[in-house]
């Protein structure tokens, strides 16, 4: 049994992608921000956390990159890369003949708005404050329709009236688990970093690059941010295929630790199928 | 005059980024997607375009990215960096005291969720499709506010009651102004490249960065970005300082033109104060 933090409230897409971590027995704990997931790891709330990390549509993937560097010493367990899958969602017993108006987060009724130009033309669209409070009405109240995972349909009584009702298929989101520690090696691993750089000048990165490049190192990921501190002064979110106990990520790392201001390693974890 | 198409509707913070522009006399031409925006330039129904590109709040970067890099033959003429800055807004002559409800855009209640909940404790956050929407509601229903820039309080004629409710200062998203063709060189200039590899192989980066390198070239932004042809099949994001038609950007350019698959400009524009 593991007690699961997340971006809640029951029923987002966070909470499919903890369902999804092949966890065995999954309590979940839903938090209200992203900085609130890190939070209950790190009080001990939860013994791990769900956040989205790339191309999410729920939440802001600056906040966990944000909290990775910055704010937190948790680290990521593993990946997880989601389809995001809408499911138009009713009453029991609704069937799409009985909708009269759909109650939807903005962003999914963005995310829908065709098919719901094409199946459901001239209901009007009222907004809710997330998928979960969207699935919740429809499932109270006779006429209107909600958008969200099909999961929340479950969680709140509501049935599903149509799958995969999103505009465009393939649309993915990227989860990481966070947790105390660094993960063993598998094999097939990926390592998260954020290098700080001790000054802005041209051919730094190419620095940095050189040092993997000699050891072989392929990049998954690469993504320059503006570290606040002040103008100019920048760092590198780096993605990597190998695991920080590989002797070559290990030797390429010690090699920037002496050029860079920090190497942080926000995790090494077994990559995503 | 120039009639400028933006992400609509009236009053969002793309529409502030379309009047901080300095163009004369702007007829602004809302549109409701970031592809309809380059649809309108394309079509000639709109001279110039507003779109977010970076940490914006309001739509989705990855749909103006992959505008300009797959469908569009459109170049960024000029950046525009913006504070995001909320208004409590209500009817006219409403004070805070008056306030019984809060009708706002999720992201909105979520960025001024603090300060809400100091300022106007247990009063209800009902949800809006837009920021837009919001402050349309708040002009005509006594005892309900609304959040958003304070240019649509003007617009739908609302009042502001509080200016700066958000939680955190020097939240700013970056927009471009698109249109046709590379703007002439002012000697404080950004060129924004999309590079397309022939190959995913460790390596690839380092040659492309030797070549800036090499000329002395400073990347003021780098990101990769799968190419969704294939897996493993990616593509880099780079901003770099400089004009293509300055000699050394050139230079630097045509050697990247003979190694990589595609180097496409997506723009040669003055850098934002």
């Amino acid at each position: 049994m593991s007690t699961i933090a997340y971006l809640g409230p029951a029923g987002t897409f966070s909470e499919v992608a903890a369902y999804s971590a092949g966890i065995e027995e999954v309590v979940p704990v839903p938090c209200v921000t992203i900085a609130e997931v890190f939070e209950a790891v790190e009080r001990g709330k939860a013994d791990l956390g769900v956040v989205p990390i790339e191309n999410s549509i729920e939440g802001s993937v600056a906040a966990t990159l944000d909290a990775l560097v910055f704010e937190s010493s948790l680290e990521i367990q593993r990946e997880l890369v989601l389809d995001i899958r809408f499911a138009l969602v009713g009453a029991p017993g609704a069937t799409l003949a009985d909708i009269t108006e759909v109650a939807a987060h903005p962003q999914a009724s963005g995310q829908c708005r065709r098919w719901l130009e094409r199946n459901l033309p001239g209901r009007p669209v009222t907004a809710a404050n997330s998928n979960a409070e969207s699935v919740r009405l429809a499932a109270s109240t006779p006429g209107v329709a909600g958008l969200g995972p099909a999961l929340a349909a479950d969680i709140y009584g509501a049935e599903v009236i149509e799958h995969d009702v999103q505009d465009y298929a393939g649309n993915q989101t990227r989860f990481v688990v966070i947790g105390r520690g660094i993960q063993p090696r598998t094999g097939s691993d990926k390592t998260s970093l954020a290098l700080f750089m001790k000054q802005d000048k041209p051919g730094a990165l190419l620095m940095i690059l050189s040092e993997f490049a000699y050891g072989d190192i392929n990049l998954t990921k690469i993504q320059s941010r503006p570290t606040k501190r002040q103008l100019g002064d920048y760092m590198f979110f780096v993605d990597l295929e190998g695991h920080v106990d590989d002797s070559h990520v290990r030797l390429a790392l010690d090699c920037l630790r002496l050029k860079l201001r920090e190497v942080k390693v926000l995790g090494s974890y077994p990559v995503a199928r």
